[in-house]
C-alpha cells in the first residue's frame, strides 16, 4: 500500500461498516478526503454523539437515545396489542408499510442456542414482565420465517398462551402481486394449507 | 421513520459515503449500533484526525499527511521519471500492478473548461516549477483514458515538450486476457493502428 499511513488507517476502519470490503473503503476515504471533508467532519461527530448516547428503549428495547422511546410513550397508539420483531429494521418495515398501531417489543436477536443465545440474551424476562402486567391482550409474533425465527415465535408463543393471552403470528402465503410461477415450493404450499373462505 | 432522532440522524449522515443510499445507510447504522459499536468509536477517531491532518504532499498532490509523502522521499525512486494520473487512487493501482520505480504527480482531477476547471485547479504551476528545476527527463501521461482525460494530457504534454522533455502516453490496447469479442471498437482500432513488430 503506497498510501500515507494515516489514509491506510482510515480505509481499515471504514471496513468496520457492512459490506465494505478494501475496494469499496479505498473509494470511501479518497472520496471523503477529496471531496466531501464537511461531510466526514460531521459523521464523525454523529457516530461518536450515536455510539455514546443511543441505547435501548427501557420498554421495548429498541435503539433509543431516550430512556423510553417515542413509539412506547405515544398516546395514540393501541396498548393491549404488541407485536415482537427481531430488529429495529423490522420496526421500521412495519412502521412504513402496515396499518399497525400498536407496540413493538424488539428481540435484537433470536434464539439459538448452538450460538449460546437463549431467553435472556433476547430479553425474555422484560417481556414476561410486561405480559404479568396485564395491559397486553395479544401478541403479535412477527420474527422472520427462518429456522430460528419459527423456533423462537414458537417459545414465545408459549410463554403467551401459558399466561392466558392470545398469541398470533403474521401469515405465510404469496406476496401481493407475485406470480406463482416464482414462488418456492414450501411458500406455496403454506399458502395452500392456510388458504380462507372468499 | 419511527428512528428515534439521533438514529435518523446517524442514517442520514452515513449517506456522505460514495454508492451509500438510505437503504443501505440504515443497515450500515444499525449494524454500528448494535454489533460494533468499538469499530464506530475508532472510525468516528480516526475519520475526524484524518481530516485534520491529511492534507496534500507538497511536491506530488497526493494526499499525505507529511509535508512530502514517502515515495517522494524515497531514495529507491528512479527521480528522473513522474508519472502523471488523476488520482490517488491511481497511484495505489500502478503501484500494485507495475515495475513502476519513478515518481508521481497527481492532479486530482482533470481539466474541463466546461465545469471551470483550469490548468492551475490540477496543479500544472507546481508541475512547470517541477520541470523547470531539470530533474525530469521524461514525463509518463497516464491519465483516463475519457474525453477529459486525454485532452488532460495533450495539454500536458505540449507543456512538457516546450521544454524540451520527453512526454509519453501509457499503451492503449486489448486487455491481458480479453477476448477480442468482448474488446469495444475503439479499443480494437487503436490496438491495430498501434500494432507492433513481432
Amino acid at each position: 500500500m503506497s498510501n500515507s499511513p494515516l489514509v491506510n488507517q482510515l480505509i481499515e476502519a471504514l471496513r468496520c461498516l457492512p459490506g465494505v470490503g478494501p475496494k469499496s473503503a479505498q473509494r470511501m476515504a479518497y472520496h471523503l478526503l477529496e471531496r466531501d471533508r464537511s461531510g466526514a467532519e460531521n459523521l464523525s461527530m454523529i457516530l461518536d454523539k450515536a455510539v455514546k448516547e443511543v441505547g435501548h428503549c427501557e420498554q421495548c428495547r429498541s435503539l433509543s437515545e431516550k430512556t423510553v422511546c417515542d413509539i412506547c410513550l405515544s398516546s395514540k397508539r393501541i396498548r393491549s396489542l404488541i407485536c415482537i420483531v427481531e430488529s429495529p429494521a423490522d420496526v421500521q418495515v412495519i412502521e412504513q408499510s402496515a396499518d399497525y398501531k400498536g407496540l413493538f417489543f424488539v428481540l435484537m436477536g433470536h434464539l439459538s442456542p448452538l450460538d449460546g443465545i437463549g431467553p435472556e440474551d433476547i430479553g425474555l424476562e422484560l417481556l414476561a414482565q410486561r405480559l404479568d402486567q396485564g395491559e397486553i391482550e395479544e401478541v403479535v409474533l412477527a420474527t422472520n420465517f427462518t429456522v430460528e425465527g419459527e423456533a423462537t415465535a414458537h417459545y414465545i408463543s408459549e410463554m403467551v398462551n401459558s399466561r392466558n393471552i392470545k398469541a398470533s403470528r403474521i401469515a405465510h402465503g404469496v406476496p401481493i402481486g407475485g406470480e406463482l410461477e416464482y414462488v418456492n415450493s414450501s411458500t406455496l404450499s403454506r399458502a395452500f394449507s392456510s388458504r380462507q373462505s372468499f
